[in-house]
């Protein structure tokens, strides 16, 4: 329905406008707040990602579809230094996946495999479902309860502005299975960790801890856990079976990449401000929430600071690759650049809504700077706070040098609705909330990349 | 997450009250209004309809299962004469169903084959793909210029409050496979009847003219129907080409049934009034909205008015078979019950959102009793109406012997959301909203079943 952007000739910049100062602040806003109407570099990162590549699951070659497609997108869009940094990586792939309720109803429901779920085999597996409603009704079984069962954890999630719904129901998925197989289950199922209701179920990594035996485990959607509730309640004390078929498997150790770009500063021999996202997605939707949408904004953040003029500092993007399956990407790079000293590390992973508040690390020890970020994007409808930013997930190499960090809150009401679905497609995003994060990054980049002292932080 | 209803008692009817008079038409409306604040019996019938069987293909097991727990709701609920008349049919199931566009870029879709489709055979067809965005385009298309070729019609759905859309979108579904084999397209995919943007794509039945010899058939969800047309869009002239898999097969004759249960009247030798729905459903949903909630309905409404006494006219309930698949059980019908004379016929099969609306084909030749039912449902927030009631697909039995048909429209605006796709499940249906349903009907069907004249219809 969306047609591709071949008009981006205006902003080309294959040379940025050499500047001797930072451009005033007024300049600034006023071209953060034409970013949030006329931005249109970051529509065509994610329309092009989603349309000619799809998903990335980390450590395929569809993630390196990505690569090579971010790539040239880098170079096309102006950025010098366009190189990827490849690492090796342990890799899970999805295969057959089905569930049926046998007995007392007979019911298929819709479901998909965790990562790192084991296989039930070709065949598949059939056994007595036990119902959990909550993770701690399935902490308080009995050790051994649950020999030859199936785990079902109904654990549910709520929509929060914050994304905090998400720490409330997250240990269903992250480790439910691991303890549902510690209490001897066979295979766990959970509610998908998710706050809408369709019939598309949310995947997501699981681990098993240390000498515990990965199982099959799996999500199902939320209307088929509603369904199983209510079989349930109507079995009349019978017991509920099910039949599973989760095929997944380990293709070993496979190629995946880091891919950075820069807008070059006045001074490169300053540290530069790292902007990062992550490039590969699950691969059961587009990846377009998830993150392609974080990869545009940063590019197109970067591409429209440089529009103002050569900014002082140079601004890296980090594509990272691999987040989702276990941040093989941000260690990776971690460990290659922990004797490179950056000024400040921002990430953008939690969709395409609107930010709405900014979080520093330096918000008590360097006032100054942190009132200048407010300023800056305080008509864009950003509040400021006193929360402290811990930093996105591929921004290990900033936590490692204890660096400064800055938070740009996205809004995550409908953030999970979607997150890790087959839904992740492009439709789902709000091309004007898309470009007021555009906008916000400007001038939050903006500020940055021609700030001359350091970041005063707390000792 | 809702619990089923046992304690019914309250409302049970083995015996009617005996009346010897009508309710007056304040009783009735005060009693609908109750309904409407505390009918539980529709929600009884489609929460267990949809937990204890799920979804009902028409000709199969499912189906029968269906009829079964039917006939026993009815039977529990103190319906009189509740009897199956079987016939057969001519069954279709699906089967194994992927799509995967495999140039100029990779991407798999999200597709259901179209009730009636042939098979690709499990190796499945890949062939370059011929982009319609409109019905009227593959119209125009030349004959023999799809030779070889896959059709992909794009013409999409808007929604609309009295379901005009459908008639709009919906030939792409019912006649375009056929129009491209015509012009010798070897299988045709559409964009999905629906008007959401959920990975969950809308099957529904096509139908290839004599002649024709029928293709694979198949919609893709309406996100991948964006996303392959962004294809043709970014494809630079170069071929799109799909890989297609679709192998449903006929399973010949096999046996369906209509299920009826009464309310009888006080003089069972006057016409009956005749409330339908239907109880099969397509196989990808559990059937809730299409049509589990218009059977509760009909069944609740059947009560509610027997709950004021024993009313003049025997109310029977006609839950019809395989009306997704062809109109098996409302043509059974007709022709079993052609010599029995109905006083009226209604049905209600577009979900479970507010009736809006009050049409009737007496309303100009029997203004008395119309304007008698207006009066009961405008509290309701139901409108009067000239437009002249048609019925429903399984009144075939009153449009062939030229009866009385009242027409109770329904908001439709999020009907084709769900309509024939996965998310047709409990969770979808708004509790307030099905009540009103019953409350409504409660009020239509007291007035007609205590009416003692035959409905003034025009010659």
């Amino acid at each position: 329905m969306h047609k591709p952007l071949f008009a981006l000739a205006a902003l080309s910049l294959a040379v940025p406008v050499p500047l001797t100062a930072a451009p005033s602040q007024s300049t600034l806003v006023d071209h953060a707040e034409r970013a949030a109407a006329e931005d249109r570099l970051a529509w065509d990162f994610v329309e092009g990602i989603t349309t000619e590549v799809g998903s990335r699951m980390a450590g395929t070659e569809a993630e390196a579809r990505g690569r090579a497609w971010a790539m040239r997108w880098l170079r096309v869009n102006g950025f010098a230094n366009v190189v990827e940094e490849p690492y090796d990586m342990s890799t899970w792939v999805r295969g057959a996946e089905t569930a049926m309720v046998t007995a007392p109803f007979q019911q298929p429901m819709h479901i998909t495999a965790l990562g790192g779920s084991a296989s039930t085999g070709p065949g598949g597996i059939e056994a007595e479902v036990v119902f959990f409603p909550t993770y701690a009704a399935l902490e308080a079984a009995s050790p051994g309860s649950l020999t030859g069962k199936i785990a079902f954890i109904s654990h549910d999630m709520r929509p929060t502005q914050d994304g905090s719904g998400y720490g409330f129901a997250g240990p269903a998925r992250w480790t439910g299975a691991s303890l549902a197989a510690s209490k001897g289950a066979i295979a766990t199922v959970i509610r998908s960790i998710g706050t809408e209701n369709h019939r598309t179920p949310h995947t997501g990594g699981t681990t098993f801890a240390e000498g515990v035996r990965p199982t099959p485990a799996g999500a199902i959607s939320n209307p088929d856990a509603d369904n199983l509730e209510r079989i349930f309640a109507r079995s009349s004390g019978k017991s509920v079976t099910m039949k599973l078929v989760l095929t997944p498997r380990d293709l070993g150790m496979t190629k995946s990449g880091n891919v950075t770009g820069e807008i070059v500063g006045r001074d490169p021999s300053l540290p530069p401000v790292l902007l990062a996202c992550h490039l590969d997605s699950w691969d059961l939707g587009t990846g377009a929430v998830d993150d392609g949408a974080g990869c545009a904004i940063i590019a197109a953040a970067a591409k429209q600071v440089a529009a103002l003029g050569q900014p002082l500092r140079t601004i890296r993007v980090l594509f990272a690759g691999a987040e989702e399956v276990g941040l093989f990407g941000s260690s990776a790079y971690a460990d290659a650049h922990k004797d490179e000293h950056f000024m400040v590390g921002l990430e953008s992973d939690f969709g395409a809504d609107r930010i709405w508040r900014i979080d520093s690390n330096f918000t008590e020890s360097d006032p100054a700077l942190y009132k200048q970020l407010t300023t800056a994007v305080a008509r864009l409808g950003v509040a400021p706070s006193k929360q402290v930013a811990g930093g996105g997930a591929d921004l290990n190499v900033l936590r490692a040098q204890k660096g400064a960090l800055v938070d740009l809150q996205q809004d995550g009401t409908r953030y999970f609705d979607l997150h890790h679905t087959p839904d992740d497609t492009l439709d789902k995003i709000d091309p004007v909330q898309l470009r007021q994060n555009v906008a916000v990054w400007t001038a939050t980049v903006g500020v940055l990349a021609n700030h001359s002292d350091r970041v005063g932080l707390a000792k």
